[in-house]
């Protein structure tokens, strides 16, 4: 059986952190959390609800209004990613203004290790019950590079080797844990897990190359 | 540079899949796709837009709307998946009810051999102006896993070994190709590849487990 959560209760525990600090949200967080509820309404609602059409009309009349006065895609793409390695706001893991995200919120524990908390829903369902063995892959990837950038090596994902050791179950508190290894010139080694109730359900090993100028995959 | 398209001629060129195929949308399908745009023009908005707070107001009142009338998140786990290995509605990566979604539509080539195409915005982005490392991975998850069910070997993901070999541009039509290799009792192999005019961004080997009564990943 699946515990099911309701998602506006989820979410309030999700955007408190896991240390039970409040986080302050702007009124543009809250206006992403309202798009993430509107998401999962989505998908959850019969295909022959009544009032679907209306809906996407009004949606889309909301889109219009914000697209009417929003800096263009190519500006935001720069200004919201930070080189400094904080979480940048537009991340599909843990960003804040990202309703792709849940979001998850990693705190440091010691140079190099990270952890954090986060639930999952329908919106990132594999098999049924069970978190998406992609999404899986997504938030380990994210916890990885965190390990790396507090360990002092920010950089980008070379190779990601993820086993999936048991079904990882949605509307359940998942433990994120990541760890750097060590560095070799320009590689970085670390390892992360998805873990339910102190049991591994996922685990990723990274390879990960630190920037340089003009760097590119390519060069490895 | 970075080519930018409009997100909405994106999403009817990608709406209309990868040949030119008229594909039929549902009500509910084309209130999603209103989700989606909304999801990125959140993203892009500044965080001093004026209408943030009256936005968030409605955005909320829609969802309120709808989860009022929308079957219990338990009941849809159960009826979007499609057991018999089809396209499950809600899919993260190739959902037409899910705004996390593109959606990227995978077309059958062969036994065993799928490609489909793909443009992915910012609400996908992980270093400035390219696809984020994990989201490959999603979808190169979501592309074995096709290869193996159009093989006859529906199954789930045990293992991926991912590598990063060049930056994979934002807003560029990708192309995502997988091809199944074989199979040895419950063990499957495939691999995945995101390709950008013809060459290889990201690479995904992956072995998967076919089901059977009472299955676990922890039986592996």
């Amino acid at each position: 059986m699946i515990e099911i959560s309701p998602l506006s209760a989820l979410n309030s525990a999700v955007m408190a952190g896991d240390h039970s600090q409040p986080r302050e949200m702007s009124q543009a967080d809250i206006a992403t959390n309202a798009v993430r509820r509107l998401a999962e309404a989505v998908v959850r609602m019969s295909a022959d609800h009544p009032r679907v059409s209306t809906m996407a009309e009004r949606v889309n009349i909301l889109a219009d209004e914000l697209d009417s006065r929003a800096p263009s895609a190519s500006v935001r793409v720069e200004t919201m990613w930070d080189p400094a390695g904080g979480v940048p706001k537009h991340s599909p893991v843990a960003g804040t203004r990202n309703a792709v995200a849940r979001p998850l919120v990693l705190h440091q524990l010691a140079d190099g290790v990270v952890e954090g908390r986060v639930n999952f829903g329908v919106l990132h369902q594999g098999p049924p019950g069970c978190l998406h063995g992609g999404i899986a892959a997504l938030v380990l990837d994210v916890a990885l590079a965190s390990a790396n950038a507090h360990a002092g090596y920010p950089g980008m994902t070379a190779s990601l080797r993820i086993r999936y050791l048991r079904p990882t179950p949605l509307y359940r508190e998942l433990t994120v844990v990541a760890a750097h290894i060590d560095r070799d010139g320009r590689k970085v080694r670390s390892w992360a897990e998805i873990r339910l109730d102190g049991e591994v359900c996922v685990r990723a090993d990274g390879l990960f190359v630190t920037a340089r100028e003009g760097f590119a995959h390519s060069d490895l």
